[in-house]
């Protein structure tokens, strides 16, 4: 079987980010022949288009990982009940110059930990939106939304419940399951 | 009569942004007693919640222009049909540290203009979206979507379509006056 | 001071539905000088533009009764993460024909209760972008949400969530001062 | 090659129809070893979850249809910023009991036509919101919008604009192989 390589980004930009620990978890979780690579987007600069043919090397860096991968995992905190715009930001600039859409035709998937009662939904729910435009295949289920993250993570980063950590596994393995179907 | 006054930013960050048009070309459709200032957002930083209660001076300026006016004008482009990065990334700069949110029971008008066929819509019913969180008061009407912006706008950056002029100072008139009843 | 008039409709067609609830509830909870009306959706037509100008005496009377009134209450159940169908037809008849919106500049509040962990939110949603182009004015605060329904409510409807009890009547407070604001 | 079949199901419920003139051109536009048959709706009663154990005749044929269905075909107009409440229900009938849903895996594409600018899309992206729930494959492109309905179809519900045409053809096609590729 085929090593199915997914790449991940989100998280919050502050050290202890919930979903930025959902990515490290998620680490652990991957099934077998598959691995999950971090991206960091916290250096990328805006998006501005004067500038999209003559990206940073931090932003072709980070467009090849994608284009080199089998999927995406996306991990992300919900501000104003949207996405990030830090988050956005880092789809934007990997989704232009227009024809060159480092997304195209990746399967994605979504997790996202909040401090409140919905956990994300909203923000994963405009992402999917977008993934319509970026023509990418979206895993259904299981959603992962982790509500009171306060409650649910030790001071470690590590996530103390394991019906969650069951939802994350079985989102990992539609995703990979779902890249391997692409790939044949 | 009192003066009303509106704050307005968006835009993308490219020169010739059609949405930056949209904002200076509002300037000089502002109705009687209202003034627009816009407030320049390429310089801002990415949000961080661990930086949020030591803000820069930039972006404690535009926290304070927000709070210092009676209403808000957004110009939003639409990217991967929603709102982009860089503008999403300024309003969660203006709506934290949680308690100080300085979009609070403002008034807020939306424009966008893009090279497609919807106008930017999608960006506008995300922010939306956004709006009930910030606790704004959105108006409803005129919705001005700029479609197919490069045959709409001279090399100059003027508006060559009346209708859509008509539409902006009838929005305009409709967010100014929405202010003054709050003010009251 | 002036009575103020509120009409209530919603709920699900079932005879326990959580939602239905939610509205007799609120009688209960309304500020002075204030009143609720609960409108039955239960036996209206599908709406069919070809009989939008002779609308059958059921719709005749909905639209009325909202007209006559200074605002509008929606309990909502969700439906395949949106509003529900039955629902959605009640605003669509109410709208129609063009030119003659029974909601055209009422004040809106929204409730919903479910069985899951988002508690309707998805379908609320929804509504406020109808809200748009029915030109209503939505509160947005307290969003009203009841989670895992079936523990909130014993067998005769009632609520045992002192907490939810509380947002919904400030949800109404919020309601009928809205109300009474544009009624000046 | 395998014959496959795709349901198609929406309009409006009006005799001239731009949305029912969408499903019928596009029998005439399937891709060969394919077949579209049209669904009605119209007589469908209200969802009530107190008789989904029970439905009656119409309801159980068009469950069994979808379900023997390789695909589905939405064509949808928007009412209030919105999927129209008669064509949701419809949705909603399909999709229960719970662990009955009739569209559980299936490949779904959209149309939608309407008299104004954005020819329908807000009603395709709540229906897209909908399909997660619902566990369907939905058509990421080309997305078939219709504005300004009145001017593209003739008096016999022919389309005049062949770049419309193209694109429902290309969406069909694009249904049709993503319905071949699950059954595989």
């Amino acid at each position: 079987m085929e090593e199915i390589k997914i790449v991940g980004f989100g998280g919050s930009l502050r050290k202890k980010s919930y979903n930025g620990y959902l990515l490290n978890i998620s680490k652990g979780l991957m099934p077998e022949n598959s691995s999950l690579e971090i991206l960091d987007i916290s250096g990328l600069p805006m998006f501005n288009q004067d500038e999209e043919n003559s990206p940073s090397v931090n932003v072709r860096s980070f467009k090849e990982k994608i284009k080199n991968s089998d999927g995406v995992l996306i991990s992300t905190p919900e501000y104003n009940y949207s996405t990030p715009g830090f988050l956005k930001n880092a789809i934007d600039l990997a989704s232009r110059p227009y024809g060159d859409n480092s997304f195209e035709n990746k399967p994605v998937a979504l997790m996202s930990a909040s401090i409140g009662m919905l956990g994300g939904a909203r923000a994963q729910y405009h992402l999917r939106q977008s993934f319509v435009f970026l023509n990418m295949i979206p895993i259904n289920r299981p959603e992962v939304f982790v509500t009171m993250a306060p409650d649910k993570f030790d001071e470690n980063g590590n996530l103390k419940d394991e019906m969650t950590i069951g939802f994350m596994r079985q989102l990992l393995n539609n995703l990979v399951d779902t890249a391997r179907n692409i790939k044949k």
